[in-house]
């Protein structure tokens, strides 16, 4: 059995499982190409859930990330993260490992100076910005994707095949009609620009990857592949945008009760911001940096029973009266992490109910 | 001679040594025991500059953190985080290992269940709440404290040494009067707490923690202990409080640049919230995740050059015209980080100017 004397993040096999097969399914009803993102899990053990489901590609945000699922077999990736040439000697040693490795072309990707550094043929993609605004090309500058284009096409070593995008704008997303309004504005623009070059090259292929969206759209005509990542574990962020509910959560945090404030009806855990990650959402104008309950009793969540700080090691959880009198030092509480990404990496391992331990690439170096 | 790849945090030697002596130097004018806050470097290594200091006492916040120190042969530690029972084993151990470990009872404590699962005495300080509203026992709450130290009066294994405070309300003070007001409060306030106990405990000590006062004030009177942690590498959160000046941060993050859209005129930097950490200032109405400069270039630091964004892995850098035409990718931008504390957490560990590897809590489980 599971002994918790400091922070742990606890893994449930079921909910983390059900997550994986339920996505999975969804991308083969409608013929979509399935690469998750790794980068939420970044764990071996959790990859062979996914090859389970029958999932062969995958997705990672860095090139230490690739190494990490590449050593453990895994051969066709794509590194979502615009292409770094001052790792120009792991992308080589990388791409001699792994029989499909595609990189990412974005604005300003000294393009000759990758092609002139390769040691053999790289799948590359071109990533648009549908709206998120943090990387890419604006599908409007039709000269900058052009040129880009013209110089993949004249290179040795670079093969284009497709459009990249990540519909981030979809995390400020508060209902379902809002995300499938993302979606339908990010797949038209994607769409529109296939048509565009679909001449030029006829096997080029869109891919998409933001949770919320493929969670929730029904609707994937035109696109070929999904790379979400997060709906792996879910989260509170997730929850509020409307991905998912509570029990879609795969992962919770166990924390220690170290003091009890009678006089704010406040209770300290041992469980703070490098445990967790500084990541909030708002309810209300309160910030939460997680959901709570008493480990073994009934799972019974409430907004009223929250972390509403964070300091390095502490948090601070505020609740209800009877919640309060409920609680002492040495009890254990459970937290529903706000961002299941961060804080699996903060924490770097996880164990489940039975006090197995499951790798994560941050304890693995 | 340093090669940067990746986000690598560098530390300077130089900045580290002086911005300890002068916090060594401030403590023995003033006659104040120096307990630095090793939470901040969580290094051995930046540990030795201490020694060299002449630092024999150190504070930490966590069991595993204390465990790292004493394994290197730090002997009188103070884990400044309330007493978290389910540790006892671990506390043990500890106290066995250091000739002087001292704990802090906080409100709910149980102090009975320790006093009968300790093996060998061990040194307490009760926390005490100076305004900070995290933890410890409110000032004015009299019958709390009073019980607590006839509990410890009464156990065979506990030793009262003290009171022990973190106004870390001064994290909110903006000028130095502000952080001068902070300190007047607190220290009034525990040492009027020290006189009504004084009779009772002729010994008892009072530690203060906090690097805004710590570097600000100048009457220490009637304090004993001092354990700042921050003031070791400073950062812009100081820098906004007012305690030190960007020349003081003795580390910065070393990030390639992989895109430059010219239609938003922002970079994106290799370098993200696994990082950084998520923690900002704001300066305006501006979310700031650090400041931005060239690396190679005069060190011009500007708050108009300032990271806006951090998501797991990219950091969007929102700059001058000038600074943006000046950049390409492939370049490296140095940035000064928001919090320091969490950014080596999130790190985990530290190179200098040649490549010396320093070690870090984190990397070296």
């Amino acid at each position: 059995m599971l002994k918790i004397e400091s922070p742990t993040l606890v893994l449930n096999e079921d909910i983390c499982r059900k997550n994986i097969k339920k996505m999975a399914d969804k991308a083969a009803d409608n013929n979509l190409i399935f690469r998750p993102h790794f980068k939420t899990a970044q764990s071996i053990k959790i990859g062979e859930w996914f090859k389970e489901a029958g999932v062969e590609k995958i997705t990672v945000s860095s090139l230490q990330m690739a190494e990490y699922f590449a050593n453990a077999g895994w051969m066709d990736i794509t590194v979502a993260f615009p292409i770094n040439i001052l790792e120009i000697q792991r992308i080589n040693k990388l791409n001699h490992c792994c029989s499909d490795l595609q990189l990412l072309i974005d604005e300003g990707t000294p393009i000759k100076f990758l092609d002139q550094n390769l040691y053999k043929p790289l799948n590359v993609c071109i990533k648009i910005d549908s709206g998120a605004g943090r990387t890419g090309f604006c599908t409007k500058d039709e000269n900058g994707i052009t040129k880009a284009l013209c110089e993949i096409q004249n290179s040795k070593n670079l093969n284009f095949i497709g459009f990249l995008t990540h519909a981030g704008q979809s995390y400020h997303c508060r209902s379902t009609s809002e995300i499938i309004e993302v979606h339908n504005v990010t797949t038209t623009m994607m769409i529109a620009l296939k048509n565009k070059y679909l001449s030029i090259y006829p096997h080029l292929m869109l891919s998409v990857g933001d949770t919320p969206t493929c969670v929730i759209a029904e609707n994937w005509e035109g696109i070929d592949e999904i790379r979400p990542g997060n709906f792996t574990f879910f989260d509170l962020m997730q929850w509020q945008i409307g991905s998912c509910s509570l029990d879609d959560i795969a992962v919770e945090m166990l924390c220690p009760v170290v003091a009890k404030h009678q006089s704010r009806k406040e209770l300290i855990i041992y469980g703070g911001a490098v445990h967790f990650s500084k990541d909030f959402i708002v309810i209300g104008e309160t910030k939460n940096f997680g959901l709570v309950y008493k480990f073994g009793a009934y799972k019974k969540i409430s907004e009223t029973n929250y972390v509403s700080a964070l300091s390095q090691e502490h948090g601070i959880v505020r609740c209800t009266d009877s919640f309060f009198q409920n609680i002492e030092v040495g009890d254990i509480l459970c937290v529903l992490p706000v961002h299941s990404c961060l804080t699996a990496d903060s924490i770097g391992f996880y164990k489940d109910k039975n006090a197995k331990y499951y790798d994560h690439l941050k304890s693995a170096q």
